[in-house]
């Protein structure tokens, strides 16, 4: 049995999609047991609703909730009743719960797992690690996305590694092509973070880098692991969104604006569905932080259920298929 | 009479777009004077073929063309018989060349504005600032872009300082809203640089500062200026720009997968026509690199026809309504 504790609260249209997520996992994954931490006056009438296996299911009282608005280390310090930090508390006292997901508050949750959960020994510094479709119906993870703005090159290494290991046990893909997000792909490209970056991971054996690469391919499917620093990874990782949703809007104001138009996206909307189906990032889980002593999950704030769902499922292949231990083991090794 | 040198070669379509470029400015900019440089050989027969006044363009023979590939500071030092040193030591010399504009090398474009041309008296590093039309039908301007891959926060003032002007004298925003791009909203969000730079720009008195924006934010119409580092500029700019045409192509090959859709297709083009042509970069001019002695532009490599004429404009109207001069005098005033 894998156990994953899932804050209740913090996301958008929380605790429903949390409470539905967590049934569909329970449901679906025959080995998963859940603890869900959240305001259990709103809890409970939502999952009298619902049929599953309630053996499986354990609910912990929180009254609070951290607000994004909130500074996140005072927050986890603080408010000691919110939903997240008794997640927290529970995943650093009880042996058996093994991960957290969460879609509240980012820095929250991140302050949490510094100050609550530790890093995996040699692990320099935790790393987000979301996930995103490619124009080819693949997935390409980025990592660094927002934990680390200032970075050593060092780190950005470790990003390489972890990062590999999580594609290939989360997602199995063998020989993950790894690149350096840079200003361009020949190899004296870039500032001196990406100078000193790419010479460290041309010389990493455990990882199969493939040199830099430029902004504008990150959806090519050329790459499965983009390397950067939390900056930039954030403003890689939220142009992309803000463009590809910017644009389907245009495109639906636009077909809206005449009756032949209009007449033609019907038409097309079966296959518009498609993409925007392929591009949701709630069928493709949440951002795993890589390095923390126990598995950490960030899921969007905007997530519905299934996001929820996939979030856990993600936590639990990641057990299930031991990525912790392979990251501790080439710790050991490095 | 504005005179202003164009760079015959290095765009991929070249020279017959910059040809086709220039004659349509001599044409339409009845005060413009153009100095075309780059291969006669090629350049004579495609003039012949075109009809403009003859008086008011001349042509340099230059015999070489910088490839993209070269060292840029090599390439503009040791490959003197290229259209792009020919065209800068024009520039350099000849006090009525106010203007270059070229679809080369960024890198050699840059190196030679640098060791050719010099900077505007005060200006600490010349900056480039692209334009990206927004999803409401306005621009906004990026700076730096790529120029300064390692920036210092006064560095960054002084593009939100030449940024202001440019959007206020290229392209007529009386009080142009400019941002720090960060990770978050928050004053307290981002790295060393974005702290530091947050400070100096909430002091700067000269420009209409509304804050930090999120990458997300950027095409939504809300700002008219980012300012950023080079680095995380090109990310942004870059992975805008692949998010934009790959969704194009995504969308493009979905419609043709089936009859139905084939038919949709066929009554939105319209729609879809206006949406690519809106964001297509051939309409809004290339990135001028702010804070040189003379104006330089750099056109995008794929740019067509139009995209020359509309950089010879750009950098027409910038002269016209004397950005250099007001550069000037805001760093005199600083």
């Amino acid at each position: 049995m894998i156990k994953i504790i899932v804050d209740a609260m913090g996301g958008d249209r929380s605790p429903v999609v949390n409470v539905k997520g967590v049934v569909k996992a329970i449901n679906n994954i025959k080995d998963v047991k859940i603890v869900l931490v959240g305001d259990a006056n709103q809890l409970t009438p939502l999952l009298n609703a619902e049929k599953f296996d309630g053996a499986r299911l354990e609910i912990i009282h929180a009254s609070e909730v951290i607000d994004c608005n909130e500074k996140p280390t005072e927050a986890i310090k603080n408010k000691k009743d919110s939903s997240m930090s008794k997640g927290y508390e529970l995943l650093r006292t009880d042996d058996e719960s093994r991960a957290f997901v969460s879609l509240g508050s980012t820095g929250a949750l991140l302050a949490g797992a510094v100050l609550r959960v530790g890093r995996i020994k040699g692990i320099k510094r935790p790393a987000f690690c979301p996930i995103l479709p490619t124009m080819d119906g693949k997935i390409v993870g980025i990592c660094d996305s927002g934990a680390n703005v200032d970075c050593d090159p060092l780190w950005l290494q470790q990003f390489a590694v972890t990062g590999s290991l999580y594609m290939r046990k989360a997602y199995g893909v063998q020989c993950p092509r790894v690149a350096l997000l840079n200003v361009g792909t020949e190899e004296e490209k870039g500032d001196a973070l990406r100078k000193q970056t790419y010479e460290l991971l041309k010389n990493t054996p455990s990882i199969n880098f493939v040199g830099n690469m430029e902004a504008r391919e990150l959806l090519s499917g050329e790459y499965d692991l983009v390397v950067c620093d939390g900056f930039s990874g954030n403003i890689l990782l939220k142009s992309t969104e803000g463009a590809c949703m910017g644009l389907m809007k245009l495109l639906k104001k636009s077909m809206m604006s005449s009756f032949k138009s209009k007449l033609g996206a019907l038409l097309i909307k079966n296959k518009m569905y498609e993409i925007k189906d392929m591009m949701d990032y709630n069928n493709y889980g949440g951002a795993v932080l890589l390095g923390t002593a126990k598995t950490v999950i960030k899921g969007h704030g905007a997530s519905k259920a299934e996001a929820v769902y996939q979030c856990i499922k993600q936590a639990y292949d990641m057990e299930a298929n031991g990525l912790r231990e392979a990251i501790a083991a080439e710790m050991e090794n490095a």
